[in-house]
């Protein structure tokens, strides 16, 4: 089989080390960018000489951001490549273009890599669909924001320590705000809900909030309530309604799901008949990012790749609900977006004011951190 | 596709009901033993009706048990249909004859459901195989004995009033040893370790020890000192050589598989390129087992199942080492098999004496254990 490579980085270069030790693989042409590293043969800044080429049968699409990996990708469905990718943005944004564009043109459109590195997390959840419903998913899905949460738990640090650390580490960009806000995980939320729901979900739809407001005095309130704050990740689905949210919540410190360390990430499914599955491993990095690519590779060439298909309608409703923690730091206008309504307890902190609200829905919660972005939120499970 | 059915139990009955939506797919024959529960015209006493019949492709067995098991896999694989099983002794008992008269005769045999139920661990183990060497696999492979110690440790009860309850609540049998002694999970560690390091490996080669003897005051000791005891597979592979053991472990209390509640299992693989993987789900159950059948039935039907391959000489070897906690009880001879040199500290226990030993080797305790049946041993991690 005869594969090109869109872009040389990390991923790329992941890919590449990985299919050196199967011979039946060839990388025939790498796109690259910059003309100074061009120091192989089968490198070029053309992307027609991809699409022109007919001995290439699968093009690893690694570039990320939405143009021009939109035009590369349809460009080489429509030159009947099957198309690899670990580009969640555009992914997010234009599944049910790529899905039905692949159709039309009787090849495979693959995204393994773009949800949970090397956790083999899209492959189980088409093999459950084979046989259940899957009902609901949820998970860690960003390991930059479980290292920084994990290092506040175990080190009793302050937000923009542990982030330094985990840019000096190279766990975090020098502008991380992908990551902690949100807007990775959405993205992952969006292809895992739309894979596991058969329904493309408009990632726009999503409600998003990250973990940037977090404070050392919230993860010691955790610590002294018995609980670990992450990053989750959450999709149910209940009929023809669906909702889907990422949020920070509040678990038991004796769940498994607490106990995901570092950079790792985990990914959890509800199938009827196969019950609660949960998945963990490396969610980035070149050589599991490269892995879940090169696996997308061998299904495609082995016959074994599982179609994605959008055969469902389904409507966005509030179903997803819960008690929320809401920090309004001292000195902010949080407080006067709270009603009393929604009020279940009220707890003076050293930094202005917790509060535990009653069962309510994330767009509630949504609604106030949108009008004041110091709050800090989580959903309790 | 057509379908016969060894049994019609719990396994069976889940497969049976599965199937019953997935319209490619037809029962045409059911094995049963006893005429009173005839109750279908599918069933038969007679197994030469399967075996004779042309129009069945594929035999699911799950009657248990060495013979006649082994025999009917056999005599299916030798009339060119495809055997899924779910008998983890006969696999692990006759694993390489099945893997040779299943590629003797052009025919897949698929073992997904004897190691952790609904958890999809030999899938995945496969498809980590096709392109990194898994080096090393461990987990907690037997829901009955993860049912009581999480019980255990969490109610504070002593272990005989916990198996109490899981034997009424259906999840331990009358007769428990199988899986509180860790016979069960023992060939489920033999056919992952075969799977994982492409080499059948001798199931009574693997050292066994079960949780019979934990009590009380081990549980409370392990909570002081921030651990949890599980009972473990492990395997490890290095270079030609390799090793597995089953025996509890002691955790971390924050680790993932620390918390594993009730029946839950877990299983964990590394791989060079892929890092670490976990998968976690229910390990038993008609409903996730009967899935596993059949995510291996539509493997058999759409051609994607990954073949089983024997190409390895391995051979055993003492890799895994560790400290172990040993509780002697009092009034019993476990004390005067160890020896001074193994011995790094020694606490009085309210029942009798608790050592903690320096780095040795599961042999070297499990000598002192047959010795000294009473003895409770776990090796820290």
């Amino acid at each position: 089989m005869n594969i090109a490579l869109l872009g040389f980085g990390v991923v790329c270069g992941g890919v590449y080390e990985i299919l050196k030790k199967l011979p039946e693989y060839n990388v025939t042409k790498i796109l690259i960018r910059n003309p100074a590293k061009k120091t192989m043969d089968c490198m070029t800044l053309d992307f027609a000489d991809i699409e022109n080429d007919n001995d290439i049968d699968l093009v690893v699409e690694a570039i990320g951001g939405l143009h021009p990996a939109r035009e590369y990708i349809l460009a080489s469905l429509n030159a009947k490549k099957h198309v690899v990718t670990a580009n969640k943005a555009v992914v997010a944004a234009y599944f049910e273009e790529f899905v039905a564009a692949a159709k039309e043109n009787g090849v495979k459109f693959m995204v393994e890599a773009t949800s949970g590195g090397g956790i083999p997390w899209i492959k189980n959840l088409q093999r459950v669909g084979r046989i259940d419903e899957v009902t609901s998913l949820h998970g860690i899905m960003n390991g930059t924001s479980n290292f920084i949460l994990s290092a506040m738990t175990s080190e009793g640090k302050d937000f923009y320590d542990v982030l330094k650390v985990a840019q000096e580490l190279g766990y975090a960009e020098a502008d991380p705000s992908a990551d902690i806000d949100g807007d990775d995980v959405r993205n992952k939320c969006a292809i895992s809900a739309s894979i596991a729901f058969g329904c493309p979900v408009d990632v726009n739809s999503i409600l998003q909030s990250g973990i940037r407001n977090i404070s050392k005095s919230d993860i010691d309130w955790c610590r002294e309530n018995g609980l670990v704050c992450k990053l989750f990740a959450t999709a149910k689905r209940c009929g023809d309604k669906f909702d889907a949210v990422v949020e920070p919540v509040m678990l038991d410190c004796y769940t498994v799901e607490a106990n995901v360390p570092k950079n790792y990430n985990i990914t959890c499914l509800y199938g009827e008949t196969i019950g609660e599955v949960k998945l963990y491993g490396q969610g980035a990095g070149g050589l599991p990012t490269g892995n879940a690519i090169v696996q997308d590779i061998i299904d495609v060439n082995t016959g074994s790749a599982c179609d994605i298909t959008f055969d469902k309608k389904l409507e966005k409703a509030e179903i997803i609900k819960g008690r929320y923690y809401l920090h309004i730091p001292a000195g902010t206008d949080g407080y006067k977006y709270i009603t009393g309504d929604i009020t279940e307890k009220e707890i003076p902190s050293e930094n202005g004011t917790v509060i535990i609200t009653k069962e309510t829905t994330p767009a509630e919660i949504h609604k106030l951190t949108d009008k004041e972005k110091s709050v800090f939120a989580a959903r309790f499970i």
